[in-house]
């Protein structure tokens, strides 16, 4: 068939599609009110017409509908978060070398199940088992009145498969995945694939878990108000429960493993170049993107419009957070450089997610732009004094900016939501003073114990498997050697 | 200009942008309720204070923000499935090689307006336009009551011209594309551009539609409850209506189509290697993102509770689809496969597809384990024995699990929801016992209707244009005998 | 330890974890009811019981879950404008060249805080300070009661602290990052660092602020409607304000930069190819992912349901975009061309953001499939008549598009929405004539004022800094000149 009658038949079939779908239009509406509104409406509480409708019945309805705004706004957020694990995915794989892609990519990518079902199997149920935010959630351990930790609601089984426990299970495990993929991050390109699954279990089933408990479940930390220490420890998204975890648990892990051979020659450091700073960048927007959820989702409700405040605090902070790492890093070194600005927008964030809710626009740009300088100079300090081999930059993003974050909670909050003030605005002990104290006091308890457990844990995934890879497979590559197939390929 | 001086101008023009705006900060508000809740919430019906308002105008409103929070949830899901798009886009391109990646992103790009199309000229009048979800669709072909397919909407001229229809109309129409775009990773890197077009305004058209209808739009396989099938074919997202009805036309013209040159030699297989890994990682993580959308959405309602359940049995079946696939695979090949990881996660989320929204987290972690464990036996057994080339494992992940979704609905159900139970629950004919025969007949249903069609509209692209590149194009690559141009670029 | 022992205690390490949660699985539930419907819902205005809940409680709970609503859906949608920073990114970056990605990536990734922070300082206060939109947005500068620009809202402190005008600003912000991006890709790989920040600042502090104070903050082109100029110039969400803005600045740039070095050669335009089109492919789908967000995002309600007809005339639009450009490109050079099928879905986007508000689902195809016609032309009219160097084709897509959308308004608009008619509707000067009059009217006042400001900027930024890389930076590559490494390295 030549191409002129092949150009004529596909002009023929294109006509008959259309001819065909001819008696499929219908008749048009008679107003115009017809299109704005559509014809179907469902019945309130499955009254025929408005007439028949009752108060009971509106109240009923009323208090559903409210209740389906805040959940789904609940499961848009998490949805969110999720897809920050793509982010992770990106800036770690882009930051680190190419002949280790694969292995960061699948570790980026495995996190997210591992931990995740460990959470499902046991970690919810210590988190939340306790926090009587549903009838369900009503185990708690505790002395003297201090909460530890939960037991109720492991496999969401009996009173815990219910809409409300669901939502905020799912909302919950995915925070515990950001904390569980910031090691991924610091320990990449040498960690033994055998002992980053079995210390991702425990990271979602114990380590995260009480932390979270501690703060948001019910726990200690939050209780911290009732001996007049403010409102008690505050951490309105996590830059302490998500980010100071993950960042620390990095730490012990990557100075327990040591660094990367060649990584320092004469006890300074070597460059090792990002692999793809596209990867970097474009992972840095995905991340902007879902901290959205992360913050503002944080409510657990969308008829609590603080959420504005929140999303737009969160955004500021990431600017200023930007702007601060770059231009020091130009004055530095004369150079725009991709890789610290990327950095400084995600130091901006982990800063911004404990105040995000407690704090104005303009202290969220000051909390950003300290967030960056910190950042700078924190990277600085591994590379060249504390010599701890951390290829993205994790340890300094999240931990660090994670405590700072956490502190400045106590130093900002403006007390125009859930009464929290900070040090600028009060300076009694039950006000600023306190609150101040309260986060030091959760800065300090969660270094102890995610420092001790993953300490541990380390320890039990280096004896049952070994902690690092051999010598040879570093320096083969990994995706080589433990993947068997390199990340990038040609044509064969 | 020297440095200094400019680094002075710079900080000097700065500083003239934060004087110019003091004046337009504006004084602050006297309550720090004012700070909480907005200056400004809009009237009910337009009454001016809330004592004005009666329990009519309440009640329009209560119907009004039911409606709204229904339909502004099917759009958001609509906006996610969209989003799959992307990844189907990097999950194929990354499993194909290099010199067809141009191609490959070409073909999932361009699936997605025209399938789309199609659907809007007559695909949509077919599936839902008997379906009296909306008054406007009330036209339907049936045969003693047994209904067929439908035949209004088409356009969304006349009375489909309604916000109701219209959010149906998109929800339905992302829907199909994911079943479209299935087929082109089935038949990547050989398939020719002209007849690629031709067959996807089929899918669009027909094949997707009629399944479309009897499943979802009121039809045959929805009517099986009327004979005592339990309650009639169930598939809650489309394991059967949308992946396997890609899968089998993928399968279908696979085979047609026949390996790739060099795939396979003296009658075993030869690995081509995925070109990127890392697009494949990176897509698997945007499509199990959307498929909290393409699940949980579809209730077409948020005021349908159930969402949380579904987005949560989505992601557990991920997770253990993740975990039996790779474990599998390291068991046989002592390597740690990311490729496996993520087809084995997909094959979770494709099979709990239909079963997400009946069945409890448990037996989601079930269904998703032993579809990790079909897709890794069913790639082997295409490429060992049946020797039918899927370059992504299309056939496998959609095909397969999609039936193995579809059965499980009538196995795990737990008749919490809208009455659906499955064996484990109830062995009765009107119960578990007849669901799960209404699934069989649907499976049945579906793989004669969409192997029948394929095999005609591939036959009649062939005929028109010729269905498979030349020998030389393929060797060559497509991406520069097709489309001019490789999809990578140095510096020229 | 051998393999097989580890593997034994990695399977006692899983069961002893299974065995741990199982004394904390809870009783099952007594009713089915309690699985569908949460144990907890919150009250009403602090009432226990329904019975307790008076017709007030209910207005009040009523108007809060409409204000939810609404500012829940302007939120979410303004997180998918921000998310289309991501695309731009890509597509930006793929269709440049591999020595200048990180340049490209960098400022794409750093027009967002840049401008943002502007818009923060100043740009909100003059866009919407005089919008009074709510009670603490009431300052504005006019002329014989034609408004010019507000001045109110600096830094969102004092009264604008406000839940309300805080979403408000978000959403703005992210469409101002818009249009500020937009012109990176014009003046791609050759603009110099620091006068690209220069200009993003006044971008976002001036540029585009007046246009938008113009047409949405209340400003004298949407008051046209008062000389009955049909309802004054609409422009539902932006190809006028937003991508004409973009696309006009960045004529003037590329055109005040000249060509890259090697572009023309006696005359003729030189193929630059672009370096990723996988980036440009998924970059293109994140921007249509966005665009839903973009364009049913600005009812700033999704009480407002006309959303789900805005949505789907996006779409269908984006749909004849691409298939026109791509056919003419096919017809024209026997290719299948990847870059011109995302160019002219991007053409179609564009075309349809002014109208989609408006009109009907047939007028947004013929909309749509008109934009791909003009953006092929365009773009092949800049490379050979004006030679004018737009490495992205950002000029075309936006500039041109940009116009021909604010004029369909004009012609296709319905009357179906808001009273806005085109001449296709209604022949008067009152509205459809009048309506024409005014969208011309917005076109010729955006063109002036944008080519004229910009222009000065330009010369700002070039007089501060100087505008232009040095011929060795072009040369040898941005990357490596310029920020010190490429974009993707090698191992090391």
């Amino acid at each position: 068939m030549n191409k002129f009658a092949l150009r004529k038949n596909v002009v023929i079939l294109l006509f008959v599609f259309v001819l065909l779908s001819v008696p499929f239009v219908v008749a048009g509406p008679t107003g115009t009110d017809d299109y704005y509104y559509s014809q179907s409406a469902k019945p309130i509480n499955g009254k025929a017409t408005l007439a028949d409708v009752t108060k009971d019945d509106l109240a009923k309805q009323v208090s559903h509908n409210m209740f389906s705004l805040d959940m789904t706004w609940t499961l848009l957020a998490a949805f969110l978060v999720m897809f920050m694990q793509t982010g992770f995915a990106l800036v770690e794989a882009g930051f680190c070398r190419k002949k280790n892609a694969h292995h960061v990519f699948l570790m980026n990518f495995l996190v997210y199940p591992i931990a995740g079902f460990a959470f499902f199997v046991v970690g919810f149920a210590i988190m939340m088992g306790g926090s009587n935010l549903f009838p369900g959630l009503n185990g708690v351990f505790s002395i003297h009145g201090w909460n530890l930790f939960g037991f109720k609601g492991a496999f969401l089984a009996g009173a815990a498969y219910d809409v409300g426990i669901i939502s905020l299970f799912l909302f919950q495990l995915v925070f515990m995945d950001t904390a569980a993929t910031i090691v991924t991050g610091a320990m990449a390109e040498r960690w033994k694939f055998s002992a980053f699954i079995i210390f991702s279990l425990f990271m979602g089933a114990i380590i995260y878990p009480v932390v979270g408990a501690w703060a948001w479940g019910g726990g200690w930390l939050s209780q911290l108000g009732n001996i007049g220490l403010g409102t008690g420890y505050r951490d309105f998204a996590g830059s302490g429960v998500v980010h100071m975890v993950g960042g620390i648990a990095g730490l012990v892990g990557a100075w327990y493993l040591g660094p990367r051979i060649g990584r320092f020659k004469d006890g300074k450091p070597v460059l090792f170049k990002a692999h793809n700073l596209g990867f970097v960048i474009v992972g840095t927007f995905i991340l902007a993107f879902g901290w959205f959820g992360f913050n503002a989702g944080s409510t657990l409700a969308s008829t609590d419009l603080r959420i504005s405040v929140v999303a737009v605090n969160t955004m500021l902070a990431s600017f200023t957070g930007a702007f601060s790492a770059i231009l020091l890093s130009k004055l530095k070194s004369k150079l725009w450089d991709g890789g610290m600005a990327a950095n400084g927008m995600l130091a901006g964030l982990v800063a911004i997610t404990a105040p995000s809710g407690f704090v104005n626009p303009l202290s969220a740009c000051i909390i950003g732009a300290i967030a960056g300088v910190l950042v700078y100079y924190s990277v600085w300090f591994f590379d060249w004094i504390a010599r701890i081999d951390d290829p993205v930059g994790a340890i300094s993003v999240h931990g660090l900016c994670g405590i700072w974050g956490v502190l400045s909670v106590g130093i900002f909050s403006d007390g125009t939501y859930l009464g929290v003030k900070g040090l600028l605005y009060d300076q009694t002990l039950a006000g600023g003073f306190g609150q101040l104290l309260s986060q030091v006091i959760g800065v300090v308890a969660i270094i102890i114990w995610v420092s001790g457990t993953s300490l541990l844990f380390f320890w039990i995934s280096d004896k049952l498997t070994g902690i690092r890879v051999t010598e040879k497979e570093e320096l083969t590559g990994l995706d080589t050697s433990v993947h068997g197939m390199p990340a990038y390929n040609g044509d064969d």
